[in-house]
Formats: C-alpha cells, sequence, structure tokens
C-alpha cells in the first residue's frame, strides 16, 4: 500500500475534506495538551474548537481567553491561518499542480478566473496573493498595536493585536475577549480596522487581483463587478434594516447617540457575511433583526475568499435567474454579459444542498436540544455559514450537538468550495430522451 | 370607459387576480350581513375569513361554527366551492377562449399538457372534470352521512357531511367543529373519506384526465408518474417520520395504541399538503416535528389542483436538477424523458418567489406580532401553502397582523398558479451578450 501515491489520487473535493480532517484531529491532539489549556476540557470541546478555528467559524463551547493558554491559543491562530488564507492559496495549487485527475478545462477555468494564460502565471499570482495577505494583516496588526498598547500595555497590547487581525482577515470571529468586541462598539479604529480586513478578505481573491491589476474600471470582470457592487448594496440595505430595527433597544443600540447607533449598526451589517465579530449582544437583539441576520448567514461572503455561506454571486446568480424569467428573456444578462446555463444549474445546486444540510441539521438539533426554535436554526445557519455568531446555543450543546455542529461548520466550509470546483464539464449523454414540460407551480 | 373591455384585456394572471378579489369583497359583504353572524364580528374579520376560504386555506380569526350561522357557513361553502374547483375550471378555460393576449403556443401547451388535440376537446375534459368533482364530493356526502347521522340526527349529519366533503376535496381545512377533526381521529371512515378527498383534489386535474383515460402504465405522461410517486414516496416518509417523533408525546400520540398511532400519523402526514384539516393538536407537537410539517406546507400538493404550495413537481424538478448537477449529466433526465431548461427555470423562479414571500411575510409578523419565532413561521408558511394548519396564532392575531396574512393567503394561491402559466414563450433577444462564467459557492 502506497499512502502517498492514494493521497495523490484523491479528487480534489476529497482532497481538500482530508486536510481538513487532518489538520482538526491535529488541532485537537494540541490543544488536549495539558499546558494548551487552564483548566481541563474534554476531548469533544477540544474537537469543537479545533473544527471552529480550522473552518473559520468561532463557534465557541468554552472561553478563548480564559479557558486555553497563549500556547493553545495560538494553535487556534495557526489553525485559522491554514483554515483561512492557507487553504485558499493552498487548494488553487493543488488543483492545478497535483492533481491528475484534473482535466485540462478545469485548468482553463481557473487560468481564466484568474486572468492568467499560464499555470505558471497562476503560481506567481498565488505567491502575491499569500505575500499580499501577509502585508495586510501586519498593517492592521500595527494599526490595532496603536489602539491596544496604550490600553493594556506593550506585551497584551501587541498580542490582541496580532490574534484579531489575523482572526478578522481569515474571517474567523475568534476574540480572546468572551463578549468579543463588545468593549469597543463605539471606537472608530477598531470598527473601522476589523471591518476594512474581513470585508477584504470576504471580496474573495480573484476579486482583489482583478481590482489591483486593471485601472479601467471597463476591463473588470463580470464576476469582479458583481461582487463589488453587490457588496456595496447589500452592506448598505443591512446598515439601514438593523439601525431602524433595533433604534430602540434598550438591549443593543438604545443606550446610544444617533452616530453612535450608526456605528454599531454598521459593524452588526457587515459580520454576519461572514466574519463573525460582534460589538453587540446577538441575544438581545429583536427576532425580526435576527432574522434578517440568518438570511445574511445563509448568503455569506464571496467565493474563493476566506468567507462562508453559499456566497454572494450565488445568491445574485439566482435572483437575477428569477428576474429573467419574470420577464421572459431567453438569457440571463447582467452588465451586458450572458450567464451561463451551467452557472445557473451550479448555483441552484448550492443553494439547495446547502440548504438540505441545514435543514438536517434544524430538524436533528430540534430533537437533542432543549432551545426555543429561533435558537437552533440561528447556531445551525451560523455553522453553515462558518460566522460563528451565536445567540448562546453553542456553550450548552449536548455532545450529539456538539457532533451535528462541528459536521456542519465542516459542510459549510468545504462543500461550497468543492461544488464550486465541480466546473461545468457535464458527461455527454450517449442516449437522447425526447423532451417533456412538466406542469410546476 | 369600457369596463367590461378592460376586463378581457387584462393579462391572465391579472384577470385572475381581479377573480379572486372580487369574489373576495363579495363574500366580505355577505359574511358582514346580520343574519350571517351568530354575534357581532368586525369587518376585518369577515375580510379574513372570506380571503381563507376563497384561497381554500382554512386559517381561522373566528370560530366558524359558532362565530357563524348556517347562512354564513353556506357563504363560506360556497367560496371554498369557487376558489378549489371553480377557479381551476374557470381558469383553463379563461386562458383558453377568452384571452386575446394568450398565444397559440400557451394553448398548445395546455392541451399538450390534457392530450388532447383541440381547444374544444379541452373545453368537454373540463365539463367532465367538472362532474366528475361533483360526483365524488356526492359520493364523499353519502358515506359520511353513514357515519354522522346516527350519531347527531338527519339534519345535523347531512349538514356536517355536505360540509366536510366539499371542504375536503377542494383541500380548503374548513370544519364546522373548533377542535376541526379532533374527534374522529381514531375513527376509519372519516380519516379515509376525507384524505381520499383531498388527496385526489390535491393531484391535479391533468393526472385525473390522465389515469381515467388511460389503461397502459406506459402511456401516462410524465408529469402523472411523477405525481403518483411522488406523492406515494412523500406521504410514506411523512407517516414515518411524525410516528416516529409523536409515539411518546403525551399531548398527541403518546395515549393511543400503535394501530391508532399509525392512523393519527397517517391523517398528519397527509393534511399538511394541502388539506389543513387536523385530528390532533398542532400547538402539542414537537418542534421537530413542527419543523417537518412546515416543510410539507411549503411543497404542497399538485399543479392545476384544489391545492397549494409551490407544488410537488416544481420541488422534484429542483431535486432531479441537483442530482444531475452532482452526476455531471449535460440534462435532467426523469422517466426516460428530459425536463425542458425552462421548466427548470421555472421551478426556480417560483420556489425562490414564494420563499421571498414567506420571508417578507415573517420578517413583518415578527416585528408585530408577539409570539415565538416558530409560531410565526408555522402561520406564515401555512398561509402561503393555503394549508390552514395553525399553532394558535392566527385567532390572536393584530390587525396588521390579519392584514398581512390575508396577502399572503392571496399571493400563495394566484402567484403560483399564474406563475404556472407563464409557459416558456421567451422574448428573442435583440442583442447577443458575450457568455461569461462567475465563481459561485
Ligand atoms: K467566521
Ligand atoms: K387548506
Amino acid at each position: 500500500m502506497n499512502f502517498k501515491k492514494d493521497i495523490v489520487n484523491l479528487s480534489p473535493p476529497r482532497f481538500l475534506l482530508v486536510i481538513f480532517v487532518i489538520f482538526i484531529l491535529l488541532g485537537t491532539i494540541l490543544l488536549k495538551l495539558p499546558f494548551a489549556t487552564a483548566g481541563q476540557i474534554s476531548i469533544l470541546d477540544s474537537l469543537f474548537t479545533a473544527a471552529s478555528a480550522m473552518t473559520v467559524t468561532g463557534l465557541i463551547v468554552v472561553d478563548t481567553g480564559s479557558a486555553f493558554t497563549i500556547f493553545g491559543q495560538l494553535v487556534i491562530l495557526m489553525l485559522i491561518q491554514i483554515g483561512g488564507l492557507g487553504i485558499m492559496t493552498i487548494a488553487v495549487l493543488i488543483f492545478l499542480m497535483a492533481g491528475r485527475k484534473i482535466g485540462f478545462k478545469e485548468r482553463l477555468i481557473v487560468t481564466q478566473a484568474l486572468n492568467q494564460t499560464s499555470v505558471g502565471g497562476v503560481v506567481a499570482l498565488v505567491k502575491k496573493l499569500f505575500l499580499f495577505s501577509i502585508i495586510l494583516e501586519s498593517i492592521a496588526f500595527l494599526l490595532l498595536s496603536f489602539r491596544w498598547i496604550p490600553e493594556m500595555g506593550m506585551k497584551e497590547g501587541l498580542y490582541a493585536s496580532l490574534f484579531h487581525a489575523v482572526s478578522a482577515f481569515n474571517n474567523a470571529g475568534f476574540s480572546i475577549w468572551a463578549n468579543s468586541l463588545s468593549g469597543y462598539v463605539t471606537d472608530p479604529i477598531v470598527n473601522i480596522v476589523i471591518s476594512f480586513l474581513f470585508i477584504v478578505g470576504g471580496l474573495g481573491f480573484t476579486v482583489i487581483f482583478d481590482l489591483w491589476k486593471k485601472k479601467d474600471i471597463k476591463q473588470l470582470s463580470l464576476h469582479t463587478k458583481l461582487m463589488v457592487v453587490g457588496t456595496f448594496f447589500i452592506n448598505i440595505l443591512s446598515l439601514f434594516v438593523i439601525f431602524v430595527l433595533e433604534y430602540d433597544n434598550p438591549g443593543s443600540l438604545g443606550g446610544f447617540t444617533v452616530f453612535e447607533k450608526l456605528q454599531a449598526s454598521y459593524f452588526q451589517a457587515v459580520t454576519p457575511r461572514t466574519a463573525g465579530f460582534n460589538t453587540i449582544d446577538i441575544g438581545s437583539l429583536n427576532e425580526s433583526t435576527l432574522f434578517f441576520i440568518l438570511l445574511l448567514m445563509f448568503i455569506g461572503a464571496g467565493s474563493a475568499s476566506t468567507g462562508g455561506g453559499i456566497k454572494l454571486t450565488t445568491f445574485l446568480a439566482l435572483i437575477f435567474a428569477v428576474f429573467a424569467f419574470l420577464k421572459q428573456k431567453e438569457e440571463v444578462i447582467i452588465y451586458r454579459r450572458a450567464i451561463m446555463y451551467s452557472t445557473i444549474v451550479r448555483s441552484l445546486a448550492i443553494a439547495i444542498i446547502g440548504l438540505f444540510f441545514v435543514i438536517i441539521g434544524i430538524f436533528i438539533l430540534n430533537i437533542t436540544e432543549d432551545a426555543p426554535f429561533i435558537m437552533v436554526v440561528f447556531e445551525t445557519v451560523s455553522a453553515f455559514g462558518t460566522v460563528g455568531l451565536s445567540m448562546g446555543l453553542t456553550g450548552e450543546l449536548t455532545a450529539v450537538g456538539k457532533i451535528v455542529i462541528i459536521l456542519i461548520m465542516l459542510i459549510g466550509k468545504v462543500g461550497p468550495l468543492t461544488l464550486a470546483f465541480s466546473f461545468a464539464n457535464p458527461v455527454k449523454a450517449n442516449i437522447r430522451y425526447p423532451k417533456e414540460d412538466l406542469l410546476t407551480g
């Protein structure tokens, strides 16, 4: 038996899954070491924490800051960097170089997506992406240090800045503070730096490249245009909705000035897709706000980004398909480009499969957990979208509940990513069947 | 101004909507007459009742049996017959004969769906359908009379049988008893007759014709095969799920023998798509069962039937499309027939638009109603699917809440029906845009 050869021969989706499982198990062992935790934590809690970090979700069963030592926290940070930035770069390289099972067409599409004509060019670009990310994290680290060193001293300030810069860029949502960033709800530096990091991380690396290289807006790819415009509008809409719904809520924005309300609404508007930090208490929000956040968490950030969810472009492709149908248009046209039929079907598949796992998760947790329906739905969608926002259920999960959430985080992270790599390469049918219409609706 | 001409010139979807609005308003006036109600009811409650009856939903804000006189109840029954059987036959005739705006292709597809080669043939068939339905309702009426006359005397027994036969065939879910059919949870005649009526009514008239006319199973249309097989399997699955989840629940099946449990599970399994009668208390079910019923209510019954929801074939078309994508198939094949691309897109549109209105409804009701999230979701989906099952929120709705539910019932009834008639007749594009792929997932 040749284990190494077996690994290389795995199909890319399985390969990705194997990487995740290996790092999660490695993380579990490291987090279970005596000097990783302040007290004792169960093996299940180590596993949960490792899975949450590696899938950059940020749901927690024990408080990161108090339950883990600095060593434990650095293990978590390492998993975050691997699960976020690492996977995005490694995955592309693997797909392009190692996988024998990947065809010419897939390579072509990846290279096209990156606007490169050769595999060599892609490798060079991925290296640049890696460098760009590290530089961005470093700048953010410096900016946060200016804010936090004066407050908590050199050592603690530097450490807090490092941890949150890495966690934010990777859309991980892990914080060393039990109330996340609630202590900085009206702090401009923390709000701006952290949200800038996770928004850029959530745009996706093809978008970052595209914006980086082109000066003329007309040259931007359809994908880039959709992501930039879509992200802008969905964030403005979310800001407005949360501001209006929570304006008077004493548990959230009630006590703030109008400017502070705007600031807190902004942060709560951008964090559900899929950063997962919070500056106000999620459990105190109105049910209508929670429901709205649920939708944002399911939609998620950009493809090939550090974020999760079904992805913004998947959502928009489906919406545009519906509009094209209502206008009786033959094709789905966005910005003078016709969307390929296979893109619509892929989007449909990603949304339905995502919905399927969310439904299964809610169904099981409704049986195993003694909690209100909205809490069960919220934590499940948060896990699927690898968001990490919590109404408080995760900390009180039963053992079965923890395992379900672990699986959903894994599916939420690996699922859309592997489906996204299922590029249109249909098997030619040997038999032709007559076409027939169905009555629907 | 020529009002009559304006009406005839309306597009078919608007025409349908106008019919519904006119009958709902007419019903509201009739139900507000002094001799229609036992006491006083508000105009909003009359409107709600008329809308619920005309859309064959069955959600109630006042108890049908005690709040309305026999006259009022007969008005409700008339609205049910018009909104269910009436609309199904009228709509088809309107589409075929009156509408000048409907093209040759639409007629062709309707006639194909009915396996007729001419419009005249369709008219004859619709007449037969009408007759078939009346005969079926009459037989059920007789069978129920055998059960209920001995129990409650001639007059009351006949009336109860008439009311429930009409309500059942039209999937209306209205009952003259406050606890619906809970008094007959273990009664075989009531269970069998009522469920047979609403299952047949929910298959859709094209299916009934197809089954009626053909002796050879191979000649059945794809639509008929899917509906029959799909209905069978989804009912078996639902029976199993409800039986297992509620087996020990003292509020539902706990006190029954195994055979009685099976009977009650069967009824509760088939009623959510979209009959709306209940023999066990909905509010006492487990949250996992309620969640499962939610999904059934959203899916609903058959196209061109008396039932609601996005429709079983819409749901199945989407599921098959996902499987085809996962298997990298170029086309969606069911029973050796290729599903048209336009069918998939139409199904997608119906599901997403349905989801959109459900989401808007939940969002508003979460603001206006002071009720647990699951109750809000349940009543909204029940209204959209024109199901009528209730956890009890409808009886306690605020005025705004009642208006929202009225609108959702109307959208749930008219929406999918009109979208279903938007047959594939795309506008040819004058400008050709280059195709471009999007990263999704
Ligand atoms: K996250
Ligand atoms: K109903």
